[in-house]
């Protein structure tokens, strides 16, 4: 062993590149998996320590999207939501804002958004509708606005925590994210996603919905050039804007720049969409997404309110088929 | 570069030998992570041969679950199983078996199912519902039994494919897996599957179910050792098995040692359940699930059927909202 062996200086130099070459290459594929993996973790870390939220999206493909979600209890609260965070948990740049419609935020949600594995990407707020512009009883739910109190909630939020988080980046610069409300009975696609995350600085996307208005699709019309000329709407096609709430995104730097921007509770019927978006666009100006407004991928479903008249039977003999137990 | 160096052959050995060790564990490091990525494409290819499925499903919790789910064309028909896709995407072991009530399969379901990635576990088949058993224009939805025709053939589908996946092993027992009835309007968490994957060979398991029968839940109602007694039902509390078609899922095995199990079309109304369950168990004998019959984790939603009056009068005039769009 003490033999020594006579080499080139040439065929040393060589092999020692390809050796280096060989062990930093491995190495580095290694190293990209391991990123992977932990970078989930990185996120939830970071997301809750309230830095860098952009950066580090597990898989994003896009910037953030601020999910706005009014919701209210009723017996199907809970199955709306769970389906609805299935779509949430599918795409993982969306951050859910639910407001109740409560004096305080409640358990079921709270339960929902832990057990969903949520919790790092959501907020739960609330915010009661006055008594006076709730609905009452027997009052069909086209009456009074709904969702006006909520959704201005969270745009207060959106607002305050994009202003902070800028701040905490030191960049007077906000950085770019979107601004989607959705309703908890909407029916919505995970591709949806991947075209509001196109969204432009500086523009409000738009799109088509399936099912609304008396149509099987609300659209809006383009020009020869891809300009949004208008919307084919049949019901009250005079409105500045005669879309559906689910029919488009903003990029939140509109919102910032526009403070005045939110829902009233003093306009008519189905004008809630032009009161926010006269603010912030003009047709001429939105962005067309969804090819070219061509494809659906949202719906304007609605759940039936389910009949519980054998569940009113019992409660008259003061019992109930779900004692002790969150349906 | 001619020159020569000499070294020790005691060094050169060394170094080798840690070079080589280097070289090695960075590549298996590497190596583990790749199949990680790749397995995948693996399942796919595994499923789509016929052989070996439930080795090769990713990140696989339980035995595989096939939820069958009829469907038919509608308004709504994309959006509910948009919706009900997303909670079979969360879930990577069900294979889900998708009937359409038609004389051949459609476009839009393919689609749905190549555009949510779900090709590779899922099949699409059809079954019409003969005519003189389908419901009728005004006709309320409870007249005649609905996804018998669909049911079945799922179940031949089903048993047909086990028998061939036990002699594809060289195995003449079938390995365990689950059979489930999955409406395409019902709300469905992705927890209800990891209850489902608890079934043991020969059982069929049991769970509450939300917003049926009139109640906030039926349940199966147990007795102090956990055994089930019977249930809560309200409505036609008579029936041999009082329960909805969301509320049990089966051990296939059941389904093989009992070839005459199936759905029929000549039972009254709400009593398809107890028609296939008379066959494979008695309420003693099920597993009761969820928390011991606790928790509430699928629920009975129904969609309202969308108004359509602007299309009407769209189509009235030879035109329509969604032309060249699939709704």
């Amino acid at each position: 062993m003490n033999q020594e062996v006579r080499l080139r200086v040439k065929h040393v130099v060589i092999s020692a590149v390809v050796i280096v070459f060989l062990f930093f290459y491995s190495l580095s594929s290694g190293r990209d998996c391991e990123s992977e993996e932990s970078r989930s973790n990185v996120v939830a870390e970071r997301w809750a320590a309230g830095q860098g939220r952009d950066a580090f999206l597990p898989n994003r493909k896009g910037p953030t999207i601020y999910a706005v979600t009014p919701t209210y209890a009723r017996p199907v609260q809970k199955a709306e939501l769970t389906r609805l965070s299935h779509v949430i948990r599918l795409v993982p740049n969306i951050f859910w804002v639910i407001v109740e419609d409560a004096t305080q935020t409640s358990p079921l949600v709270t339960n929902l958004l832990s057990r969903s594995g949520l919790q790092d990407r959501s907020v739960q707020l609330f915010a009661k509708t006055p008594t006076n512009f709730k609905l009452q009883g027997k009052d069909p739910n086209w009456l009074k606005p709904r969702g006006v109190e909520q959704r201005n909630e969270a745009l207060k939020w959106i607002r305050k925590h994009l202003k902070r988080d800028a701040m905490g980046n030191g960049d007077a610069k906000v950085s770019h994210s979107l601004v989607y409300f959705m309703d908890d009975d909407n029916t919505y696609s995970t591709e949806l996603f991947e075209e509001i995350s196109k969204i432009e600085r500086g523009k409000v996307g738009v799109w088509p919905v399936g099912l609304v208005g008396g149509l099987m699709v609300e659209k809006p019309v383009l020009n020869r050039d891809g300009l949004v000329l208008g919307f084919n709407s049949a019901w009250k096609p005079e409105r500045p804007f005669p879309l559906d709430m689910a029919g488009f995104a903003i990029s939140s730097d509109l919102l910032l720049d526009n403070p005045q921007a939110q829902f009233s509770y003093e306009v008519e019927r189905g004008y809630q969409e032009s009161e926010i978006l006269r603010h912030l666009t003009i047709a001429h100006d939105m962005q067309p997404l969804a090819n070219q407004c061509k494809n659906v991928l949202v719906w304007h479903t609605r759940t039936e309110t389910p009949k519980l008249d054998a569940e009113k039977t019992l409660q008259k003999s003061g019992k109930k088929s779900n004692d002790g137990m969150e349906v």
